[in-house]
């Protein structure tokens, strides 16, 4: 079928929400109880094919994109595949800069724009049977620097050097892929959650290094001296020739953060993740300027709001570590910008996974970036972590501490079909008769 | 009435929009065409007190904002104005801090949250009878430091400073304050809207000329040449004494804004407002540090989405003049941050004013700030827009190019009822009727 015959015809936004504070799963100082949730989308089209996307929240707050992406839809109902595969800055413009909702600023409004780019990625890789990441390595660097908004961020890359970028992979891109196809990017998992022993640490730490991982991260942020007790003990139990990240999650001040990550130096940490606030760029070039010598570098990017903000954490060097997320910001065409100013600087991806489906999405990017951006796969991690891959059609597959590169065509977000029903808010069989206090806003932790 | 018995008993959220693209009132090379209008917040109470707040946005979105006032309401519904006023920032962490809703990072979210905000701090002056500005000058300093988030700030500005700069104006108090009842803030206004030819502009200058204004803003971005020739026109016109402001509206990246402000250095101008992107914080520094002997500043703040971006654009140095929002951040917790940290790094505080009743609100803290803050008004301006006046029952009154001190309890923003009950989006009899093309998201222009 033709893209030009394949038309939007609705949109379905679904409230999706599992209890995981239930087990307290993923939980951090911050994020006390989360609940993971996506607002699924779901494109329907009168060719047969779905485009599907999804944000990821963590409860409260579901409503709040669905409503979002419901009323962003309105623009794309009746449009075709063609008129976006064609030329996708169109629709980007459409939606970010649309004149009176780009009032509304980053967070909730730059998300529910990403949802509805993503789900038409999603279906032009389907009507071509491939898989997002082959979609976007196939495309001629000059197609990609044409779906960049280069206007906020051209004194970081130009246009120019973003095609250079590109073609300078071209002639090893076959070598690459099928290097690629067989071992996918190199993944890394957290063993130490902040509600877990030390046993059950150390049994996470053997059972993902029988699984082929050699890096793993820590949560910190909670008790200073306990923090370094559990570095060193990790540190211990790995020995020292594998990796050791930690992750504070936001939970710091600038003066605060230097306190803490003083007494980490000894410990030969890889990287020190989100110790300040996601958009504090000046302070992350404080903390940076603060520790030259040390072994780690600074790593942020998971509530980078905009490539605006990852602009000036890559351009000014503040950050080692360039942790993207999948669903922050405006779907693939932000995030196409963000890893070529990342390739720019030579700063590696190691995108953001965990969530509801976040490690679905984030391999196609891994794939993209060290097949035809950076071009290697020599210094990139893409975290990895096992949580509700029963919710989905295809789950992400690790061998060998790596990931398998997906091949199902599209980003491979098709959600099992009793999942999403039995899951959905707040009428779903998972939510009716729960404690009122327990669904939404209403649900406080104080 | 005591405060213990004032309790919230319902809370109204009204999608209120105003037209004002029919005739392009505030139109700007990004909002091209904006109908003005406010999610507006009644909180109810037993006690016959309304709080009200307003959020600002130009049409569509306001659906957006609504609905995240609404599911924020329910954590206040039951609670009393007593367990506001002991301790306001006990619900800021509530709202800004919910371990779920904190994932929608700022934008809507931050926006929904100082909607909440603002309206309690509105009944606790009116259950003084006090204006807000007047609540805000008459508290001590070791309570407004207690109201504010210094987390991501203490690096720029400690609890102490803001205790310091507080109490450094405690004795001149009272002879502030009745210096500022006749005469309040300087206002200035925008004489050079984009679509006004010459002799239009040239009339809007006589006449505020002769209601006592001295300062004036132009509009640019569109065609650098004509620019600069208004730019050369407005000067001639109003002489070099008196001040000219440019305005971009975020219309350039970096480079491009450096290429035409470096035009600008002959004409004397006070400040160049938003010539990049409202985070580009690294931007504003290499800006500034690029033309250092101008006669201008750089100015921004009107869509500054936290009290970190503020602290970084405030310690770097990169602008000189700091234009608050009222309706941007979590409401006056976040301004009051915002306006120490100004005073420490001695950076005019000069609000950005329009919409709809957005002048209503930043008077208060052009007060307090000048009062109780900074404790001068040498350097001050406030934004000055007339329109919508009619919309409100306390309209902002200027005299000699000065703001008259509001002197009604509370924010002063009750609407006039037939005013909303006609804007009323979409059913009020402004709406429904209305072209469905030209109402909210659907409204398009590319």
């Amino acid at each position: 079928m033709s893209k030009s015959a394949i038309k939007i015809t609705s949109a379905n936004v679904i409230d999706l929400r599992v209890p995981t504070s239930d087990n307290m799963l993923g939980s951090d100082p911050f994020h006390k109880e989360p609940d993971y949730s996506s607002a699924v989308l779901h494109l329907e089209t009168d060719g047969g094919l779905r485009g599907v996307s999804v944000v990821f929240t963590i409860g409260a707050g579901t409503d709040w994109i669905c409503h979002g992406i419901e009323d962003l839809c309105q623009l794309i109902i009746g449009s075709t595949l063609e008129e976006f595969s064609e030329a996708p800055f169109k629709l980007y413009r459409r939606l970010i800069d649309h004149h009176q909702l780009r009032w509304l600023h980053d967070g909730v409004f730059r998300m529910a724009a990403g949802a509805v780019i993503n789900a038409m990625w999603d279906l032009w890789a389907k009507s071509e049977g491939k898989p997002l990441w082959k979609l976007l390595v196939d495309l001629e660097p000059e197609f990609v620097a044409d779906c960049i908004d280069w206007r906020n961020i051209g004194d970081a890359l130009t246009r120019d050097e973003a095609i250079e970028i590109l073609s300078a992979c071209r002639p090893n891109l076959e070598k690459r892929e099928s290097e690629m196809t067989p071992v996918g990017p190199k993944a890394y998992c957290t063993a130490g959650w902040l509600g877990l022993s030390d046993e059950q640490i150390l049994a996470t730490i053997r059972k993902l290094e029988e699984s082929g991982f050699d890096s793993f991260k820590l949560k910190v942020g909670r008790d200073s001296d306990d923090d370094v007790r559990r570095i060193k003990f990790m540190r211990d139990a790995i020995g020292n020739e594998l990796n050791l990240m930690v992750d504070a999650n936001q939970f710091w001040g600038v003066e605060e953060a230097k306190r803490h990550v003083e007494r980490y130096l000894p410990y030969n940490l890889k990287w020190v993740e989100e110790p300040i606030a996601r958009d504090d760029v000046l302070g992350y070039v404080e903390l940076s300027e603060t520790f030259p010598d040390a072994s780690f570098n600074f790593a942020c990017g998971e509530q980078g709001a905009s490539p605006v903000i990852f602009k000036q954490l890559l351009k000014s060097g503040a950050i080692g570590y360039c942790q993207i997320d999948a669903v922050r910001v405006a779907g693939v065409n932000d995030v196409m910008a963000i890893i070529l100013m990342a390739a720019k600087y030579k700063i590696p991806v190691c995108p953001h996974g965990g969530g509801i489906a976040l490690c679905n999405m984030i391999q196609h990017y891994g794939m993209w970036d060290q097949i035809a951006v950076s071009g290697h796969s020599d210094t990139q991690m893409i975290e990895y972590i096992d949580f509700l891959q029963e919710s989905v059609e295809h789950p992400v597959e690790v061998k060998d501490g790596c990931y398998v590169a997906p091949t199902a065509p599209g980003w491979g977000l098709e959600f099992v079909p009793e999942f999403l029903e039995k899951h959905q808010f707040p009428d779903g069989e998972v939510w009716r008769d729960r404690d009122p206090k327990k669904k939404g806003a209403a649900y406080e932790v104080l």
